[in-house]
Formats: structure tokens, sequence, C-alpha cells
């Protein structure tokens, strides 16, 4: 591969500026792979976009984003914009062959969703998505503990994912609260669950949902109310492949909840749990020690769950969410590279999407869906 | 009413003891009330009968409980024999004039339940069954906080209940793990949690179930293999009065969980959580707080959290399983002397017996089942 | 031995309450031992003494505390007064052949403590001092731990008490706040940490102290303000035999704090840690794991923890703070039946006493005091 | 100020990375000030500094450090080599009228610290010095909360500081039991605990310390044993001004601890607790809530905590150890521009030495030394 690579930034939001921290600490922290060449960024406008670049270090700016794409020093694309414009940027950047690292959700409707991975798959190009949670060396850890049988045949399990963000039922009304957004929770945080149970066990089979509305209507900034068109609460039972029944639970108005991504496995053996909030530590309980000493371990991230030892030596010292996102870009990386890599995919990511969709349509049907 | 009161033991075992130990304790505890007099205990041979007359305190020893019923000195008769032999010893009991205090769950099939409610109703007498979590100080404070509105309007529940006593695949299959005990977690573990539900929030209206066995058959004494007929694992969505969305999972065969009846409780201005596996602690969250120190406080049960204030004055120094069990039989005595009492009586029992049938119905069709 | 025991109980506060019910509980819960007659119960006042006698369940009631003493059906005399009642009424039925259970601390002058163990001594009776703390089935199961070299060899302890009734600066001066009443948080508290170190490790050797007052002056209900003559906050440097450092702090005004006390143990090959006031669990850390999995494990009390099963036989379900004093109850009745028991006698309180004294001179002088 | 400022970095090890980490990310997370260029990076030969310049973006690189003093490209020298070389490279620097960033503790030697402070002094240059804990987001709101009073008047704090790197007992013998290495835990970590007092309450006025060898000789290369000339433990009481007590106590031989700095801090309307093993949370307990619901409440990191803003805009989402990094970095800048910053500067850094050495006397001559 090149000695280096050319970046393209679009959009420059939350996660925008968490891609350009990622492209910007990748090399130092993992110390291998290309140079990063931060090339280009692109914003709404000129001036924006003229700013930005200042601030994260680009050589150049646009206010158009074709006009990134279309630049021959670019080899890789963040696309880092609202979910709407996702598929028309994704599908430009993959046909003018470079390389896509887009942030999740896919996109809003399944159609375009498909449309992406298509792209992808004609391209020849590596297109990622943002599912930075998968990362966490605790989640990996997590894997390699499965992998090896610790706790047994697993059996159940239960992802809750929760914050407070539309738990204000006063709040004035905003795009969230739209159909046009999607289904609410479901699309909004069921991926994120969704991504960590495909790392760790597979496809989805079989779903069951209840979609709630905690608030039926909001006001506006005129002084009148109106109603709310998307789901805050989502309650989702589960079926995996081998047998594991699950639930899912995800609360985008649950007050006190910040970043929470409760995970707790079952097994024949033993039993795994994490919490996002506290992304440092995971807890294993094992029928390998004594009965009169079994309980729950604390086990906090350390350099024997590699990549922390890229980040800090020491253990327990703790890494941060936006790390997640520089070994996410070394992922990406090694993925150009043509190494094995732990990404999802466009392929993997059309996946969660039909399985999100398949929730929307068993709540309004009532019923078992089959994936 | 009478200066004293005539008790009655059926069964010794787990709960036998526990009310053994409530009926010793509850005059001194609370100060008021009548004198106990342990009049009577029956088991099943007159040889066990003496020997835990002896340990337990009790006058008199039978090995055939209808002559404990027949004991003109008993006013009121605790029964802890195995499920299904409730309905029986109840009715008997609630015949011949006596006030019941009856173990949960009720009884296995509906039909019992019915009779049991019934038998009470004619009687005029006090029947109330065992759900002792209802006791707590801290699930009473609960309460308390939700009437006060502390948290605004609720919206969404969350209740797990979790043990792994059936969670070693090869422990011997035993009468657990028979469809003539019931459904699984579902009856064995459910009607706990919707006694919470129950006391805190009132009926539930609507219900879908899924059920699960993590191991499909189990070893025998004899060295085969038996199938396992009843479901270990069962998660449950379902909705309560005044649009409140649920979720509740039961899972016997959860390494690692002993008694946990973990509670979320999300409203329009906080939250409330609960772990009965630290039983003398519960969380609120509160958006009344500056927002730069909003957070789950951890309460721990003090003298301000009544009926603690009998057991211990200082804070924080913990109730255990059994004093949930005094409180209990002090509710129990307030409700025989005509006084408001928070007790689960035979009528609201049956309510909840109504629900766990729903449930299991509910998983055979795979779609709501109304209440 | 005879087959029921006599008990007289002086004093129905807080301790005598717990002592009630201890007494009333123990045989229940134990099934061994002899039958328990409640004989004879004293309070300051004949009509105090008759209705505490009719709530305990106690057959006679005197004014006099010498009645009870004299009282020939009575064998064992609980003394569950204020401290500086102790030594004459320990010391009178001591030498009334009575067996004597007496509340700790146990005197406030060291000149008393010596007397009551040269009684003790003297009498051949059981006497015996109500740390309860120490009687906790994880603080039992601590020691089985260390004596198994679970952590391998100990070289490091902290203890910290913390409790909050001393914390409000504007609470009325009372008698906690006079000299007469003892140092402060170092007789008040530290003797409790101080029995835990004793079953645990053995004696302290040398002791550094540093007493403080938060609070110089409190109002009086007089309307003016009076200085504080004890100190609520203590701060122990500490060695106990075979070269173990400690460090030991107690703090009766540390806001939040109900009932803490938290214990870190370091060994070569492990750490051991516990807080009362989540009094059901202890955390084990053991370097006999693999790396990746090492980590504090939170073991829950159990039946595999005795004699947690004599209580409940079920895991998880949680101890009570007055439990404790029915396994203390339970061991002084080993003690009297001449079995090996786990108590603090006065000759081992004694210890405990010189070993608070030593810290207070410590203080004064500003040096190390050996022991 | 120039719009730009180039930077040097001497050494590459855990704080070296650490340093790059910071310089690379630091405009990008909080927009404002200078353009970093990475202008020069100094190893022990050319060979390793090449490569790690390669790795971390620097564009020059030197086998000598002198020859990166002598660049005048660099405005700043980042000094991150083993504590020995600190005087020598920082007062090199400054006399070059450089800007200093040298790592903690500032020397072996108090008086090479005192040289270093003269030097800083004398070159109206800023120096700082690398406690990073101080910049955690949660530390501030710490400060913040105390400066409001909103525990009232602090009369009492704990603070532990503890790992377990030294804790097992067969570890080779290497330079951190080395005499010439310092006292051990005491300057090794009582700095860091010394640098959050120094921030939040101002200069410790007088110590009592303890210092324990929990192993007295370790295995070395040659398969003999080698006498440990350092303390791994130290326990220490102090007093702040205005009245505050306090407890020290340092561990590197604690098993499990990892990266533990758990502080307490008492008041005379509440409390406030943390712990950097969960860096991202504190607690704090106000007698301002109704006294049934008091509780520690646990506040997680959110932007209304700057600057965590800069890093991320959700709250409870983490930032990690090697971000507090890029914040320390982001006031060392604030520092050169002549703007308040929150830093360690030297004068500040040598008062620790001062306090640390203090409390070494203390320790052998067996009494409180005044500072």
């Amino acid at each position: 591969m090149k000695s280096s690579i050319g970046v393209g930034l679009i959009g420059t939001g939350y996660m925008g500026k968490c891609h350009a921290l990622a492209w910007t600490g990748v090399k130092a922290v993992f110390g291998d792979g290309p140079r990063v060449r931060l090339e280009h960024l692109a914003e709404v406008s000129q001036e924006i976009a003229d700013r930005k670049a200042e601030e994260f270090g680009f050589a150049r700016a646009s206010g158009d984003w074709r006009t990134l794409i279309a630049d021959p020093a670019v080899d890789v694309v963040s696309v880092t914009t609202p979910n709407a414009f996702h598929a028309e940027m994704a599908i430009a950047a993959l046909e003018a062959g470079k390389h896509v690292w887009c942030e999740k959700p896919m996109a809003v409707a399944l159609d375009d969703a498909m449309r992406m991975e298509a792209a992808a798959r004609a391209s020849g190009r590596v297109a990622v998505l943002g599912y930075n949670y998968i990362q966490n060396p605790m989640i990996r850890h997590i894997g390699r503990l499965l992998e090896e049988g610790a706790i047994g045949t697993v059996n159940h399990v239960r992802l809750e994912m929760d914050e407070d963000f539309m738990a204000d039922p006063e709040a004035l009304f905003y795009w969230k609260s739209e159909a046009s957004s999607g289904y609410g929770a479901l699309d909004d945080f069921g991926v994120h669950p969704l991504s960590m149970l495909s790392v760790l066990f597979g496809p989805v089979t079989k779903v069951f949902a209840h979609l709630a509305k905690p608030y039926p209507d909001r006001p506006t900034k005129e002084g009148t109310r109106r109603n709310v068109e998307t789901y805050d609460i989502a309650s989702v039972l589960v079926e995996l492949g081998d047998g594991i029944s699950g639930v899912l639970a995800f609360n985008r108005s649950a007050w006190g909840r910040k970043g929470r991504i409760a995970v707790q496995i079952f097994g024949s053996r033993g039993s795994i749990t994490y919490d996002q909030e506290r992304m440092n530590e995971l807890q294993l309980y094992s029928t390998a020690d004594r009965a009169s000493e079994q309980g729950f371990r604390t086990i906090l991230a350390a350099p024997v769950h590699p990549p922390y030892d890229r980040f800090i030596p020491a253990p327990g010292h703790g890494l941060g969410f936006n790390d997640l996102k520089i070994i996410e870009c070394h992922e990406l990386l090694r993925a150009i590279r043509g190494e094995p890599a732990r990404v999802i995919d466009f392929a993997a990511g059309l996946q969660i999407e039909k399985t999100v969709h398949a929730m929307a349509r068993s709540h309004h049907e009532g019923r078992w869906v089959a994936l």
C-alpha cells in the first residue's frame, strides 16, 4: 500500500469532530500503518469549512462536498452528515473510487441502505460503518471469553440502551420526533446493541417488538403543541441462532441514563455483564471458582486487553469514548490494507437495518417476524 | 380484639421457619398488637412435628394438619407447605373460621386459586399471601415517592428477577422441571415482580410472553436423561394502566444471580431503581437537582423509612430477608384488627395468578393477551 | 447443661431491644441449644420495666436491676445500659454467679475495664462483650480465607468506620461531646474495628493517633454555645504483629456515612475488601485467576458461609444487622456450654480498651506508643 | 502571540507518547489557540528518534537532546525522560528561552527541584509540571462545588492512591526498589494526591508519616536476593490550613488496585467522594436534600462539566486518561498566552516536593514535621 493515505471529511458536528480526532491520533497511537494526510474538509458553506479545516488541521476546504469527492488526493472519505445524506454521499464516494467510512445508522430508508450495500459491492472499495462500541477492548475481550467457552454455551442475553436526551416532556418538538427521522429509539439506539450482537453472536433470526411514546405531544416554538410521531421507547424480544433467547430494551427518554448500554450474557457455566457508562470494566461470573468464592468479578481494562496497550501501558487508567473511534479508524486502515479487520461493513450493516425494519413491522402487526 | 392471638403453623421448611421467626419476633419488634401464642404446629409426621415444635417453641404438635385446624386455640393458620397443598389447607382453615396466611404462589391451577378466593370471600376472615418483598421499607418508600410525584408521571418500567438454582445443566432432573409444577420461571418468579407492580401501579392490562428452555433435558438418578417440561426463562412485554409500557424478564438459570429483583421505573421528572440483592438501598434520579449535580443517589434504608425504625434506630445498618416477614406478619395482624394493611389478599393474589396464566397463553398463541 | 436457660435483661434501649430479639429468635434459628426462658427484665422504673416486659415477653419486671441479679431463675444477664453502668452491673452479676453478656465498649475508664476482667476471671463464669460485627458470616469467611492463605501473607490493612450522627454542626450539645463520655470517635467507634482486627490478625503492637474536632463548639438548649470536649474524628497509624502496617480512620461526623466499616486487606497473593453498609458482600481479588480475568469479585452471602444457612437456605437473600446479634447469642450459649466459641470475652475486650487508651496517649504526646 | 507554536519532545516512553498525543489533538479538541507544529523529537539514539518521529509525526529527530534545545523552531519543550534527567534538561531548556512542560515528579533530590524552580523564575518562561489528574473535569467540578460551599466548611479529607505493579513478591528487583529512585510510594505516588490537595485546599502544614516494606528483599536475575531499599507503602497523617485534618495512604503493592486515587472530602453540610478508577464519576452527598432522600448521588461527567464539552457533546460517554493530558496541554498553552491557567508550575511543584521530603523526615524521626 501507499506509505500515506489522503483523508476527506464531510461534516464537522459531533461525529465529524470525532472522526477528525481519530484520523489525527491513529498513527501516533498504533505506530503502524500509513502516514495520514488530512487533505480536504467539506461543510455546508465555504466559511464554516475554512474555519473547521483550520481547527482540525485539514489542508483544503470546500462548501460543496462533491468537490471533496472529486479531489484526487483523497483516498478515503469520512461521511458524518445527518442520516438523510448518507446514501447519496457514500455512493458518490464509492463510485469515485474512494473508500468510505460512514456514520451509523446507514440510512433512514431500507431502500437506501440496499443501494449503499450494492454500491460498495460493485466498487471493490472498503465501506465501513461507524459502530464504535464494538471496538472497546472490553467488548473484544467478551468476544474472546465467549469463544474460549469461559461461560459455556450461551442461552440468554439482555441488552438495554438508555439515554435521556428525549426525557424532558416540555422540551421543544424537533426533528427526532418526526416520522421522517425513522421509528425513534428503535433505529436511533437499536442499531448499536445490534452491532454488538452481530460481532458476538451472529444474526438475529426472529423478533417481536413493542414501541411506545412516553409523551404523545410536545410544545413547539410557536407556542402550540405538536403530535410526536416517533417512539422513544422500544422493547423487543428476539431469538438468535443456536436457540439463544433475548430481550432488547431501548429508551431515549430514560432520565438519568446518559450512555447506558447494559449487556447481560448468560451461559451454562457462567455469566458476563457490561455497562457502557463504565466502559473500562466488565463483570465475569465463572462456576470454575470454588463455590464459596463465586461472584461477579470486576475486570478493569488493561494492557492484557488489546489494543488498550497501544494507548496506555498501565492497567486501570481508562480509555475514553473518543479512543474507540481511533481503534475503529485503525481497523478501517487494516481493511484497506486487505488485512482481517473488526468492522461492520455495508453488508453487515444492511443486515442490522433489515432487523430494525423487521422489528417495526412486528410492532405494527402484533406478531413475531422472522429474518 | 383479643389481647392475644393463637397461631398454627403447617409446614416447617424454608418458609415454615421464616413464618415461625416472624411470629416469634413480631411483638418485640413492633411493641403493639396482641401477645402471640404459638399454639400448634403440624408436619407430615408426629415425630417431625414434635421436634420442630420444640425448636420453634410451639405448645402442641400434630402429624395431621387437620388436627391443627380443628384446634380451637388456633386463631390464624400459616400455610407453608408445597404449592399443591395450598388450596385444600387454606380453604379448610377458612371454613373452620381461621384467618389464613398462605405462602405464594397461591396454587398451581387457576381453578384452585379461584376456589381459594371464593372461600376467603365467603368466610369473612382475613386471607393473605406471603408476598414479602413488597414489605421492604425501600419498596414502600418507592411507593411514597411515586405518590408524591417525585419522578413525575411514570411511563416505563422494567423488572428482572433472576436466580441461579436451575443454572447447572448437569444438575439432576427434579420436580421443578416437571409440567405439574407449573410453567417454570413464569409462576415460580413472575408472581413476585407482579406483586410489586400490583402495589406500586395497579393491574397489568396486556401481556406478550416468550418462554425458553436453556437446557432441553437433564440427567436422572438412573443415569438416563429426561426432557425438561418447564421454562426456566420467561421474557414478557406488558402494558399497565395509564399507558405505562413495561418489560419483565425472569430467569432461574442465571448464573451469578442469587436473589436479584432489579426494578427500573422511568417518569417524566426522574427515575427510580432498586435491586433486591442490595435490599437496603434504592436509587433516585431527580431533575429537581441542578443540572451539573444530577445523578442517581443511593439512599440507604433508615429510620425515616418506616417501619425500619421499629427494628433499628440507626440508619444504614440493614434489615435482612427474614425481617420482611416480620413486617408482613405485622400487616397481617393489622388486617385482622380491621386496620388498613399493606397485604396481597386472596383477591389481589387471584389477579396475579390470572396475569401469569395470560402470559402463558400469550406464549403459546404468539400474540398479545388482554386481561 | 440444663435443657433451658433463664435470661435477665437490664436496659431496653437500642441494644436492649436487640438483645431481646436475639434471645427470642436464637433457638428457632439454630435449632440446637437450650430452651430460652425470658425470666426478668429491669429498667429505671417499674412502670417502664412492666411495659417493656410485656412487649418483649419477659415473665417478671423490676425497677431495680439488683432485684434481677438476685433472681435465682436468671442464669445469664444481658447488660445493655449506658457505658458508665457496665462495670458495676457486670461485676455484681458475675459475683452473683451469673454469666454476663455486656454491650461494648466495656467501660469508660480503663480501671473499670480492669476490674471487670478480674471479676470475670475470679467468677469462672462466661463474660462476653457485644461485638456483633465479628459475627457476620462474611467476616468469618474473611477469616477462613486468610487462614487458608487465599491472599498469601498479609502486609497491610486499612479500616475506616464512619457515621454521621455528629455531623450536623448546629445539633445541640449532648453527652457525646462531654469528656466524661470518653475520647469521642476513638472509643465510640474504634473498638469495633479493633474487634475485627482482634479476630482476624491478633493484637495491635504499636499506635500513633491524631484526634480532631470538626466543630469546636455547639449550641445548647439555653441558646448559648458550649465547647466540645471530645474528638469526632480519629486517624491512627498502627503496627500489628508479623510486620503488618495499618491505617485506621474513624469519623462520626462523616455526612452520608450511616454504618460504614470499610475494610481493605492486602496480601502477597491478593486482596480482600468489605463494607458494613453492604454487609452481605465481600470482595476478593486473587492472583490465582488468569491475568486477563483478574478482578475483585463480589461474593454474596450464602449458605456456604455458615451460619448464614441457619437463617435462609437460599443464597443472596441477605441477613440484617439484628441477625448478627442472634449469631452472637448463639456463640455465647456455646461458650456457656463449654464449647469453642467466637466471642470477645472480657480478657480480649480489656486488650481492646488498652489499645484505645494507648491511642489517646499517643495523640497527646505526639509519638508512637507501644502495647 | 504567534499563530503557531513549535514543539520539541524529549523522551518517547509512556509519558512521551502521552505528550505526543496531547500535542497532536489539542487544537482539534479545543478549536482555539495556536496551530501546533511538531518540530523536533529527541531520543537516546538517532535511530530510535527517527522511528518515533515518523510514528508521532515530528519533522526532525535527534539522538542528542541538546540539539533539540538549540533548535530555534522549538518554542516549548516536553521533558518526559526518567526523573533523574528532569533537572538538567528543564534548566537547559529554560536557559535557552523555551517554555517547559516537565513530567512529575520534579526531581529525585530536593536540591534539584530548587534549582529548577530558580531557573524557571529567572527565565520568565512558563514552566509547568505534568500533574494530569487535576485536569479531570470531575476534579475541577469538585473544586467548583467546594468554592460554592456545596458541602459547607470542609473539616476532614482522606486520599488513597493504590496500584499493584510492585505487589508480586517474586518479581525481579529493579530500579524502583533502589534508594536512588527515591523513597518509594511516597514520591512515586504521593505527589499526585498532593497535587489534588494543592488545587483543592492549598498547602499542607504538618505531616506525620509511616513507611513500610511489604517485602524486605526480592530475587535478582542472578538468582540471588537483594534487599529492597524503598518503601512500597506510605501512610501519612496531615493537617491542612484552616484546621482540616487528613489521612493519606499510598500503596504500590496493593493487589487489584490499578489506578485507584480514592478521595473522600467531609464538610459541615455534605461530602464528596471520587475514585480515579471511575474517573468519569463523582459522588456528592448534600444535606440540602430531604432527609428521606439523602444519599450519595453518582454524577456522570457531562458537557456541563467543562471542558468535557470540548471532547464530546453527549453526557456520560466518558473521557479517558489520555484526554486529561490534552486538557493539561491546553492549560499550558493558556499559561503561555498569559491567561489564567490551571497548572502546577515549578513553584507549586517545589512545594509538593518539600512536603514529600518532610514526610520522609517525619518517618525517620517518629514525630510530626511542620512545613
